[in-house]
């Protein structure tokens, strides 16, 4: 059978007759539609799908252990985001909410900069000591959403520093800094310092990179402190919490930004801090209370 | 502004409005709105997307000088064989044939093992020499689309061997073997021995191969002479010949069988060849005549 270019799509899919996974066959069918569809839509050239290959196989040899430049071109295109609401909304469909029930706090993208294995610090230490940047004592309470306290919810928290750089992207032997992990208390509070997050530039040395500045956007992420929430019996939420003030919050590369996440980091001061700490600078402290669903 | 799930492929392409290349821009919109409306058509999950960035970073990282994994993703999704189809159909509009005119020869893909700067050699020479493999004598002439002879028309020639291994996945030192490069003669003519190319298998050790595995796929190809001829006043033609009773010559791997060039490999008995070359074993024929299409 002679296969015109209209029939290709129809033809890769047909192959796929004996594929024993039912999701996997499902999937690749809708990708190869819009894949052929795109190509079709833009009549690509061979030019085209040469930069494209060429551009791929240098995404992927930028890779390491510490570099993620698919990761990068999902999260600038919008698409880590658009799977972060999906996630969310089967979520917050599944649980049916009591009268008077809270929204559950909304999600945000994993981000590139997540290091396993942060150390496991006591509620209210500072991770950010030897760190330029200006202090910032984050506090709140971990519930579900009709209000109970969540005792001993892990809370792993990361950010950049105050030039807006993770350790991840220091070098090779760089330590970690900037990252913890805590436990809430038995009425599942939280409290820690770390500094005041700024924006910063998404790594753009690479394809992704050359990419942003070809199609003419800016490259930054407004200031966010990462956070990622794990309680046996809720469901795990990443997300950020953002700097209400921080250049590019309307405009975040990675399309991250909610709302509901955006927090006022009110400047106090030098003096005495709500945990007693006696500051003798200026400081900033943040307020915010998660709100987790609980697993069905 | 609060995006939702529905708003965020809009506002990716909002975000291009400084774009200085509008074809890139072009490109760009239909490529985000495609990949989008596959996330949303499937409901990707968190653990599918990771599944898909952990894909894409193997096949980047399986890609060096000689093996590369994005053309075989390309290839074996029909998107290679889509483009090619695109260009053919957009330079045979642009060609006015005059009455009469024959139509073009069809092209196919390029595939991931042409290696520049095979040897050129004397017209009729045999570039099988202490290759394994069923003798073959190809021949035929080069013309334009009315039937006017190509002279000095350039004719790359490259296949596998008798086990259908190219010398490029020979090792990395392995010398060319089974490539060659010749100019047509006077009257647009081209005669060269080679083998009788067999089916065999795309390199299936990567990524591309297990995902044809699960996807219950082979991974073969029916066996083909690759041509790839250039002329400067004619649009240059990659294509193959195709072994007409070769094993899968129905379901091509990468889609790239064409009806009008799949030929019958003439068996002879030990004799007296057309040009002359007595053959003490059995031997093969392949005719097969090339039209181009004049530059407008």
């Amino acid at each position: 059978m002679q296969l015109e270019a209209q029939d290709l799509a129809q033809a890769v899919i047909a192959r796929m007759a004996d594929c024993k996974e039912p999701r996997l066959k499902e999937v690749m069918t809708s990708l190869i539609k819009h894949a052929h569809a795109f190509v079709q839509d833009v009549q690509l050239t061979p030019d085209e799908w040469m930069a494209g290959i060429q551009f791929l196989t240098a995404a992927g040899q930028m890779c390491d252990e510490k570099r993620q430049e698919f990761i990068l071109l999902s999260d600038t295109l919008g698409i880590s985001m658009l799977v972060v609401a999906i996630e969310q909304a089967k979520a917050a469909a599944a649980f049916k909410p009591e009268a008077g029930a809270d929204r559950p706090t909304e999600a945000t993208v994993l981000g590139p900069f997540f290091w396993e294995g942060a150390p496991e610090l006591a509620l209210g230490s500072d991770l950010s000591i030897g760190q330029p940047g200006e202090p910032t004592y984050y506090h709140g309470r971990v519930t579900d959403t009709v209000g109970k306290p969540i005792a001993n919810c892990q809370l792993d928290v990361w950010s950049g520093d105050a030039e807006g750089f993770y350790d991840l992207q220091k070098g090779p032997d760089a330590p970690m800094a900037l990252r913890a992990r805590f436990h809430t208390d038995a009425d599942g509070y939280y409290r820690f310092w770390s500094i005041r997050p700024t924006f910063y530039p998404v790594p753009n040395d690479g394809p992704v990179g050359n990419m942003l500045h070809r199609l003419g956007r800016h490259p930054n992420r407004p200031g966010h402190m990462h956070t990622w929430l794990q309680s046996p019996n809720h469901e795990s939420l990443i997300t950020h919490l953002f700097v209400s003030d921080s250049p590019y919050i309307d405009s975040d590369v990675v399309f991250g930004v909610r709302n509901s996440l955006v927090v006022d980091f009110a400047k106090h001061a030098p003096g005495v801090a709500p945990d007693g700490r006696v500051m003798d600078k200026t400081y900033h402290t943040c307020h915010y209370d998660f709100k987790l669903v609980p697993k069905a």
